[in-house]
């Protein structure tokens, strides 16, 4: 078909972004090459850097291209409160919520045995370590509310049990804003388990 | 919410990609900074070739590194016939689809005066001078379906008119595979005006 093999190697490279496929690879490639050169160029020099400098907090192991991220270093938050995630983008999601001011740990995936996914391979010593050295008080689990996140979140539990006051779960029920209708049966169990007094705290 | 300033960065970078807006370049970003960074290495590698790289081809306007793209070097592809497009990903449609073996020219655009478009935007200037140098037999005008597409096209008619044997236009009408019920009224009425005698060639 005579493409320029800088094009084709362009939308082949391209499809390693989640999401894209060769179509939209495609899009994106003859796009950016018509309308977003100045861009493009930016996004080269930006992602070489990125994928140069940027390695996991020795603390947290959030991305960072510091030996401690942002939050680990920022003397304000609240070191007696540790938030576990399962991957960096939980911690940018809790983070746009607003509201929570304690400390996370990534733990870069869930246990898995199926897919050889045990507790070596997501350190939890770092965590029994960080939790150690802290002196954490409240560990929140907030590990993804699917059977491996719950099953990972257990483990924390026997884990940290007899080091840290509680050992939390985020709260499972409907969404804000959620229709009844919608909800499969599982969150609304949920939600009638986990079911509030009116007026209570 | 201190986030590492690399990758607050890159975040920004992705969204000049089209149909890429904060959350998914915030997606993209986490997806190869965890999984893929060879692959986003070779990305940056790429692109950055590619911006430097790929210009238009002299004779077509479509995106080569070369001085004359692949198609126009071609020299088994058919001279007599000239197929005008919008855009280089019109070229890749039409050359994935098969079955068209003559040459192209790519307007990077179409009438559009409110836009401020004009017929020396898009440079018709050289697809005159390339239907009188490579003596163009048939022009078939691929320019989208849409309101400019067609002023496009009338204007290349009368462009060309004398000087090629034909200017053709691509039928319109329903698309293969496409069912009446979800057909929009402008659609069928082409497809009534356009009807063939079944058995006719």
């Amino acid at each position: 078909m005579g493409a320029s093999p800088l094009l084709t190697r362009l939308i082949q490279s391209l499809q390693i972004l989640p999401g894209v496929g060769p179509k939209s690879a495609q899009r994106m490639a003859l796009t950016i090459l018509q309308r977003q050169r100045e861009g493009a160029a930016r996004l080269a020099e930006d992602l070489a850097r990125a994928v140069e400098g940027i390695k996991e907090c020795q603390w947290c192991r959030n991305l960072t291209e510091e030996s401690l991220c942002g939050i680990c270093a920022d003397e304000r938050r609240d070191r007696a409160v540790l938030c576990v995630v399962e991957s960096p983008a939980d911690i940018f999601a809790i983070e746009q919520a607003g509201g929570y001011s304690g400390q996370y740990f990534v733990l870069h995936g869930r246990l898995s045995p199926i897919d050889g996914i045990g507790p070596e391979e997501l350190h939890m010593d770092r965590l029994l370590a960080r939790v150690r050295r802290d002196e954490t008080k409240e560990v929140i689990v907030a590990t993804n509310a699917t059977v491996e996140g719950e099953a990972t979140a257990h483990y924390i539990q026997d884990l940290l049990g007899d080091h840290v006051e509680s050992v939390s779960r985020l709260a499972q029920g409907m969404p804000v804003g959620g229709e009844l209708e919608y909800a499969d049966g599982g969150t609304i169990l949920h939600a009638l388990q986990g079911r509030r007094r009116l007026g209570a705290v």
